[in-house]
């Protein structure tokens, strides 16, 4: 597939950028059909909000140019954006000055077993916990190796998604998805301010939600909240939502409930407009 | 200044390469004198545990060999060795069989100024805080917006190093180097089992301490043994040793001590050599 830097065909980047060094940038993963970026204004929004916390200034709207104009060669597929802090020599201290890197890279839609939607999704239980970190929770910076090690834990192609806790033993979220339960006909995910990413689609089912007159509840989520939950699901922007029916390793099982599916029919919407 | 990638002269890097994607990888910053690369030995075992750590499959005596030749082509500079684990399709999971990269950049020398050594150096109090990862605690990896935001916070060139406390407020480290007390005799660091870089030079000092007889503790070091110390130092494996003067905006003060001094003396040999 096709990859662009700061709007022309690239494949290979200078060995100075600071993305390559130390991590020092954001990204986004864009599902894209028919040329259109789904749920753009939210992703720009969260890259945005990564930028000003990270103090990286970047010239949004040619992002947004850019991506438009990628995705439209792109029909149908991914694209990711690296929006990286630009080139530096060595030595943590940003560089006054220094011109932020625009990466746009393109890949097929990946195609999930269909069962993952229907029947839902069993996970594996991570052992790596989430690092608290208030100033950097919520982005999606490219400082991943937490992820890239839970990843590695499991290899059953069976375990659709890890589930990750904090430090503390905190439900937070999946490796590459958020986590929503349902408990008494309330909505609940994590409280996202001091680790984990906030997801794109999380955010939007967040607020259609409320739209719908749903009880929503962003809070600590301790362990029993999970074993106790009518309903558990995870999102992201990719591909929608999946119940989740269980976790083998841990013996516990759920099953798609109404909450879920309602969802489900909201999170296609969204990736369908 | 040169750059290589796997061995041969290079200035990108593929823009698959998961050290960009997600900070994939591991790095060391080596001081070359007369073509010689200094600690040896201290950056490659750091790097051996890393690989484990992070289960990356490199060819170690390939870096090693590599690192030999680039030094003998730098001379006199830093060689800083970047060892990400390889390129790979979107998706945290680490690829059976991916080719870890080998990189490699030069600069020179840098010139502080030498009162730095002499004097001894004042310290910014940064107000981020290191995040708890016991599974990456000790690692020079490429996850280092910690550092990046730390080394933001101030500007003032009179302030040549910021001191680091973990979420906990106990203190571990600069942004760019270790820190050592001494109270009554006895050289303190900090414990880096939950967060921190494990230094090849305090390492080497540590070593070389205690074949000194110099009694040695590394553990939790609260806010109030720092503000006790009667001498502060911190260091790393470019510029050695440096004495910590103050922290100025605390109102914090110490002299360099005998046993800071004698340390910087087995410092010098160490990069000497």
């Amino acid at each position: 597939m096709h990859s662009w830097i700061d709007g022309r065909p690239a494949t290979a980047i200078n060995l100075q950028n600071r993305g390559l060094a130390y991590g020092d940038g954001l990204f986004e993963t864009i599902a894209v059909r028919a040329g259109r970026p789904s749920l753009l204004d939210g992703h720009l929004a969260r890259l945005a909000l990564g930028c000003q916390r990270l103090a990286i200034d970047a010239d949004l709207a040619l992002v947004r140019d850019e991506l438009l104009r990628f995705a439209s060669q792109l029909g149908d597929g991914v694209a990711k954006l690296i929006l990286t802090r630009g080139d530096s020599q060595r030595g943590y201290a940003p560089v006054a000055g220094a011109m932020p890197r625009r990466i746009l890279q393109g890949s097929p839609l990946p195609s999930y077993p269909a069962g993952h939607a229907e029947q839902g999704v069993q996970l594996f239980p991570c052992q790596t916990r989430l690092g608290l970190q208030p100033l950097l929770a919520g982005l999606k910076h490219l400082n991943r190796l937490e992820q890239v090690l839970a990843r590695a834990e499991w290899q059953d192609v069976e375990l659709a998604e890890g589930l990750m806790l904090d430090g503390q033993g905190r439900v937070v979220e999946g490796v590459y998805s958020n986590l929503f339960l349902v408990r008494d006909g309330v909505l609940l995910t994590a409280d996202l301010s001091r680790c984990g990413v906030a997801g794109v689609m999380r955010g939007a089912l967040l607020a259609q939600a409320r739209l719908q007159g749903i009880a929503t509840e962003v809070c600590d989520i301790p362990f029993d909240a999970l074993v106790q939950a009518d309903e558990v699901f995870v999102c992201n922007s990719v591909y929608g939502v999946w119940p989740v029916r269980g976790i083998p390793a841990l013996n516990l099982n759920w099953s798609p409930g109404p909450l879920t599916r309602k969802l489900q029919a909201v999170a296609r919407t969204l990736l369908d407009t």
